[in-house]
C-alpha cells in the first residue's frame, strides 16, 4: 500500500474543510459597524505583531540554519548538512504558515461570533468551533505534509529517511519558542497593564473602550493562546512522528516501511476523526445552556472514532493487536489529564474552593494556598504518565516483537496525539470567544449578547486549562520518545550502543544539575519578560489618561500606540529567555559531552513538565478563584475575599500564559537541538 | 596513629568548651523580673514542645528500627540487621540529643542576652554567639564521637564497618525530618497566626504582649531555626562523613585506614578551628556598628584555620597535594554560596530593591517579582556547586591515585562542612537575639535597648539565610557522595560493578519523574500544615480577643493556650508530609528496583536543592524588601508599597522557614533510607 499518498491526500481533505470553514466564516453575518470597527482594530494588531514577530524569528532561522549547515559540513558530513538545513527551514516555515493561518481566521471568526451572540447563542458557539478547527486542522495536515514531502525528498529510505529530518522538528521548535514566548508576553503584559491603570487606578471595567490597553489585551488572546499553543502543538505532533518514526528504524526487520510510517497514517486518520468530531457538533447540542457540553461531545465523538481508526491502523499495518492497546492507553491518559486538569481549576471542585476560602485571610493566603495546590497537582498527573508509559512499554513488550516495548510507549504517544486537532479547535476555541466576549463589550451590545458570550467565554477558559494539560502529557510521552531517539542517534553515530549512562560520574550529575537550573532560569526571564512589558504598558495607559479626557468620555484612547508599544516590549523581552534556552544546552553540551547531556536531557525535561503543570495549573487555579467569588461565593465582587483573588488571579497571568507553555516549548526544543546537535557532542 | 581516639578526644574538648559557654552563660545577669517571666514563658513553651515531638518521634524511631530489623533478617541479613537497627537508633538519639542540649542552652542564652542589651550591645552578641556556639559544638562533637563510638563496636574493620554504620545516617536524617518538619510548621503557623491576628485584624504593633500568639511566636524561633537546623546540619556532618567512608573503602589498598578515617579527622579540627575562632570574636570587635562584622570575622578565622588543618591533615595522611586542594574547593564553594544568598537577600543589593520597586505597583507585582527572582537563585549557585564537583573530581584525578576522583569530591564535601560548627554557633545566634529582641520589647525595656536588639536581630536574619544556603551547598555534595556510595552499596550487594544506568528505560525515566514528583507533593504537605495549623491559632487569638478584655489592658492574654494548641497542630500535620517522605520512596524502590531507585534519587535531589534555593531565598528577599519599605524607602511603613511588601514577607514564611529546610533534609534521607534499604531494591 502506498502509504505516503494516502497520508498526503488526507491532509489535503482536511485543508478543503478547513478552507470550507474560513469560507463558512467569511459569509456570515458581521455585525453592527461598532463591531467592525473593533475586530479590524484586534485584526490589525494581531496582523502587525505576527508579521514583525515573524520577520524577527525568520532571521533568527535563516542564521541558524546556516550554522547548522556550516558546522555539520565543518566536521565533514555535508550530506547531513544541507538534508537537515532544508528540513529545519522546511519545519520553521510550515510551523510559522499554519501559524498566520490559523491566526488569520481567529480574528475573522471573532467578529461572526459576536454578531451571532444576540440571536442565537448555539451560532455563535458553533462558528467559534470552527473557526478553532481551522487551525487545528491546517496545523495538523501542514505538519503531516511537511514531513511526506521531505521524507519523499531525501529518498524515501526508511533506514536513513527519519534520521535526516531530524531537523524539520527543530524548526518547528524553534518558530514554537520564540511564538510562544513573545506571544505569551505580549499577552500577560497587555494584559496586567490594562489592568492595573484601567481597573485599580481608575477604576473602570475589564474591557472597557475607554482603556487605551484594551485592544492589545484583545490582540494578545490571539498571537499568545492562539498563535503561541498552535505552534506549541505543530511542534509537539512533528517532532512524536519524527521520533517515533527513528525508533521504528530498529524495527524495520519486523514491520518493514508500514511500521516507519506508521505515525503519520495515525495523525491522518486523525484529522478524518476531527473533521467528524467538529461536524457532529450540532446546532441543538449548542443550545444546550451549559457549552462545555457540546464541546466535549465533539471530543469524545472525535476519540471514540480515532480509537477506531487506531484499531485498523494497527491490524493492517502492525498486524499486532498490543500495539493497539498502547494507542488506548495514550488516549486514556490524555482523557485522565483533562479530568485532573478540571479538578484542579474548575471552581466546582475542592482545590478552587480552598483557595477561595483562604482568600477571605487575606491576599497573602490567597498565594500560599494556590501555591500549595499548584505544586500537588503533580502528583497525580506525574503518576498517571509514568503508569502509562511503564504500562504502554509492557504491552509493547507482550507483542513478542524484539525492542517492542519502546515502539510500544511511541504508539502510546500516537494515541494520545491523534485527537490532537480537536483538541486544538477547543482550544482556538478560547481566543475566538473571548475576543467575541470583548468585541460585545466595546461596541455596547444588548445585555443578552454580552451574557451569552460571557458562558461561551467561561467555557473558553476551561477549555484552554485543559489544553495546556494536554500540551503537557503528550510532551511528556514525546520527550521520552525523543530522548530514546537521542540515545539511538548517538548509537548510529559512534557505532556503539549507548544505552547506558554512569549516573555516579560527576559530569553527569552537574549536566542533570543544569538542566535542571535551566528550567528555573528560563521561567525567571519568561516571567521578568512580562514584568518589564507590563511596565511600558502601565507607563503608556497613565500617559493617556493624564495628557487626554479620556476617563470623561470626551477624548478617545489612542489604541494602536499601545499595540505598539506591547509589540515593541514583548519583542525585545523574547531574545534573553530564547536565546538562554538555545545557547546554554549547547554550551553544556560543547563542554560536558554527550553522556552528561543525556542526563541535562532528562532532568531538564522532567522538570520543565513539572514545573510547566505547577504555573498552567496554579494559573487556572487563582483564575477561577476569582470567578468563583465574583459569582457570590465568599463576600462576591468587591470584597476583601474578591481583592485578594483578583492579586492571585494576576500573579497566576504569567505562569499560566507566559512561563507555562513555554516550559512545554523548551522541553521539546532541548530534544530537537540535542538530537540535531548530537554529532558535536561526542 | 591511633585516629579514633584522637578524633574522641577532640570532641570531648570541644564538649567541655561547649559546658564552658553554657556555665558562662547561666552565671550572667539575667535582667529584670519581667524580663524572667517572657524567657520562662518562651523556655516552658520550647521544652514542651520538644518534649512532645521527641515522644512522638521516640515511637516512630522505633517502630522503624523494629522494622528495618525485621525486613533485614528476613532476607537472612542478620548481621546487617542488627548492626544496622542499633546504629539507627543511636544516630536517631545523638541527634536528638545534640537538639536538646543546644536548644535549652539557646532558651537561657536570650535572656543573658537581652538583659546585657542596655549597658553593652558587644556583650549582647558575645553571649548570644558564644550560646549558638554550644548548639555547634555539641552537634558536631555527639556526631564525630557517635561514629567512632560504633565504627569502634562494629570492630573497627575498614572494609566492612562503614557499610554497617549507615543505619546512623539514617537516624540522623529521621530525627531532622521530623525536627524540621514540626518546628518549622509551628514557627510559622505561630508567626502567621499572630500577625494576621494581631497586626491587621486588631491592630497591634508586633511582639505586642497582649498578643496572645506572640509566646508561641517566640517559642516558634527556638524549636524551628535552633533545634530544626541542628538536627538538619547533625545530620550533614554524620551522613557526609559516612558517605566518604564508604567510598574511601575503594581506595583502602592506596591510604589504608587513615583513608576511611580522614573525614573524621577533618571534622574534629573543624571543632578546634570553630573553638578558635568563637574566642577571635572580642569585645573590641562586637563593638563595631555592624554586628556582622564581628560575626564574619570570626568565619573568616574559622575558615583560615581549617584549611591550615587540612593541609596538615592531608600530608601526614593522605600524602597528596592534591587532595589538599579538593578541601579548598569546598571551602571556597561555601563562601562563594554565602556571597550568592547575601546578594539575593540583601536589601543592599538588586534583587530586593527591584522586589520593593515593584510592590509600588502592589501584592501582585511583590510576588511576581519575587518569584522571579527567587526562580533566578538557582542559577549561579546551581553552576557553582556543578564547577566545584568537576574541579574537586578533575584535582582527583590528577592526584594520580586510581578512583581518586571520586574521593576528591568527597574530601571537597569535608572541606566545606569543615567550619561546619562555626556556621550552626551563627545560625543559633539568629533565634537567640530575635527572642532578646522580644524579651525586650515584652519586658517594656529602654528604647536603647530595644535598638541595641534590633541591630542584632538584623544580623540574625542574615545569619540565617546564609546558613540555608550553606545547608543547600552542602547538602548538594554530600547528596553526590550518597548517591556514589548507593551505586558502591550496590555494587557490593549484587558482586557487580553497578555504575550505569540504562536511561532510555521507561521505568527509569517513571523513577526520575517520581522523585521530582515526590519534592513538589512534600513541599505542597509542608506548606499546607503551615496553613492548617496556622487557621487553629487564627480561631484562637480570635477567640481570646472576644472572650477577654486584653486589647484594652484589663484581662491578660493566655498565652499557654495558644503554645498549646500550636503544639498539637504542629505535631499533626507534620505527620502527613513525614509520611509522605518516608513511605513514597520505599514503594517506588520496591515496584521499580534498584536502578529506577537511583535515578529517583538523582533527580530527586536535584528538583529538591533547587526547589529549596527558590523557596529560602525568595523567602528571604520577600522578608528583607519588607524590611527595606520600613526603614523609608519606596514609601515606607504604612505606604501601600510596605501592604505589597507584607503580603510578600507572609507567603515568603513557609517557604524559607518550613518547607525549604525541609526540603534539604527530604533529599539527604532519601539517601540514607535508599542506602540502608539497597538490598530491597535488588
Amino acid at each position: 500500500m502506498d502509504l505516503i499518498p494516502l497520508v498526503m491526500a488526507i491532509s489535503l481533505i482536511a485543508l478543503i474543510v478547513a478552507a470550507y470553514f474560513a469560507r463558512q466564516i467569511i459569509r456570515e453575518d458581521r455585525g453592527t459597524v461598532q463591531m467592525q470597527a473593533v475586530a479590524a482594530a484586534i485584526r490589525e494588531g494581531a496582523e502587525a505583531f505576527i508579521r514583525r514577530q515573524y520577520s524577527t524569528i525568520a532571521i533568527i532561522a535563516v542564521v541558524i540554519a546556516v550554522v547548522i549547515f556550516v558546522a555539520l559540513t565543518g566536521i565533514g558530513d555535508f550530506s547531513r548538512a544541507w538534508h537537515t538545513s532544508v528540513a529545519f527551514l522546511l519545519g520553521a516555515f510550515l510551523s510559522a504558515l499554519s501559524g498566520v493561518i490559523g491566526m488569520s481566521v481567529a480574528v475573522r471568526s471573532n467578529l461572526v461570533s459576536a454578531a451571532a451572540a444576540e440571536k442565537s447563542p448555539a451560532k455563535s458557539l458553533i462558528l467559534a468551533l470552527r473557526g478553532g478547527a481551522v487551525s487545528g486542522l491546517t496545523i495538523i495536515a501542514l505538519s503531516l505534509i511537511g514531513i511526506s514531502v521531505i521524507f519523499t525528498a531525501f529518498g524515501s529510505n526508511p533506514l536513513e529517511a527519519p534520521f535526516l529530518i531530524v531537523g524539520f522538528g527543530l524548526g518547528a521548535s524553534l518558530i514554537a519558542l520564540f511564538a510562544q514566548l513573545g506571544g505569551g508576553i505580549y499577552t500577560k503584559a497587555a494584559d496586567v497593564g490594562a489592568d492595573l491603570v484601567g481597573k485599580f487606578e481608575a477604576g473602570i471595567p475589564e474591557d472597557d473602550p475607554r482603556n487605551p490597553a484594551v485592544i492589545a489585551d484583545l490582540v494578545g488572546d490571539n498571537v499568545g493562546d492562539c498563535a503561541g499553543r498552535g505552534a506549541d502543538l505543530f511542534e509537539s505532533t512533528s517532532a512524536e512522528n519524527i521520533g517515533a518514526m527513528i525508533l521504528a528504524v530498529a524495527l524495520y526487520p519486523v514491520f518493514g516501511l508500514a511500521g516507519v510510517l506508521f505515525p503519520l497514517v495515525i495523525g491522518a486518520f486523525g484529522l478524518i476523526a476531527t473533521i467528524i468530531g467538529i461536524f457532529s457538533v450540532r446546532m441543538k447540542d449548542a443550545e444546550h445552556k451549559n457549552p462545555m457540553r457540546a464541546l466535549n461531545k465533539g471530543y469524545y465523538v472525535t476519540a471514540f472514532i480515532s480509537a477506531i481508526f487506531f484499531y485498523i491502523a494497527t491490524m493492517v499495518l502492525l498486524k499486532n493487536i498490543w500495539f493497539f492497546y498502547c494507542g488506548l492507553i495514550g488516549l486514556a491518559l490524555s482523557i485522565v489529564i483533562l479530568y485532573v486538569t478540571l479538578y484542579y481549576t474548575d471552581e466546582r471542585f475542592r482545590p478552587v474552593q480552598k483557595i477561595a476560602k483562604a482568600s477571605t485571610s487575606g491576599s497573602a493566603m490567597n498565594i500560599i494556598t494556590g501555591f500549595n495546590i499548584a505544586l500537588e497537582t503533580t502528583a497525580i498527573n506525574a503518576i498517571s504518565i509514568s503508569v502509562a508509559l511503564l504500562l504502554a512499554f509492557k504491552f509493547g513488550e507482550l507483542s513478542g516483537v524484539a525492542n517492542g516495548g519502546l515502539y510500544g510507549t511511541a504508539v502510546a504517544t500516537m494515541g494520545m496525539l491523534a485527537p490532537c486537532a480537536y483538541i486544538l479547535a477547543m482550544d482556538t476555541f478560547g481566543p475566538i470567544v473571548d475576543n467575541a466576549g470583548g468585541i460585545v463589550e466595546m461596541s455596547k451590545s444588548s445585555e443578552v449578547a454580552c451574557q451569552n458570550v460571557a458562558k461561551l467565554d467561561s467555557a473558553g477558559n476551561t477549555t484552554k486549562a485543559l489544553t495546556k494539560g494536554y500540551a503537557v502529557g503528550s510532551a511528556a510521552l514525546s520527550a521520552f520518545l525523543l530522548f530514546s531517539a537521542y540515545m539511538t542517534e548517538v548509537s548510529s553515530y559512534t557505532g556503539q550502543a549507548f544505552e547506558i549512562v554512569n549516573l555516579a560520574r560527576v559530569d553527569i550529575f552537574a549536566g542533570a544539575l543544569l538542566g535542571a537550573m535551566l528550567v528555573y532560569l528560563f521561567a525567571a526571564y519568561a516571567i521578568r519578560g512580562v514584568g518589564e512589558t507590563a511596565q511600558y504598558v502601565i507607563a503608556e495607559v497613565r500617559r493617556q489618561f493624564r495628557e487626554r479626557k479620556i476617563l470623561a468620555g470626551i477624548d478617545k484612547p489612542d489604541y494602536a500606540q499601545c499595540v505598539d508599544i506591547t509589540t515593541r516590549g514583548a519583542l525585545k523581552n523574547m531574545v534573553l529567555p530564547g536565546a538562554l534556552a538555545i545557547v546554554f544546552p549547547i554550551a553544556v553540551g560543547l563542554t560536558l559531552k554527550y553522556e552528561a547531556m543525556a542526563a541535562f536531557l532528562i532532568v531538564g525535561t522532567i522538570t520543565g513538565l513539572l514545573m510547566a503543570l505547577v504555573l498552567n495549573n496554579g494559573g487556572g487555579a487563582w483564575d477561577n478563584t476569582k470567578k468563583c467569588i465574583e459569582s457570590g461565593l465568599y463576600g462576591g465582587k468587591g470584597s476583601d475575599a474578591h481583592k485578594a483573588a483578583i492579586v492571585g488571579d494576576t500573579v497566576g497571568d504569567p505562569f499560566k500564559d507566559t512561563a507555562g507553555p513555554s516550559l512545554h516549548v523548551l522541553v521539546k526544543l532541548l530534544a530537537t537541538l540535542t538530537l540535531v546537535l548530537a554529532p558535536f557532542y561526542i
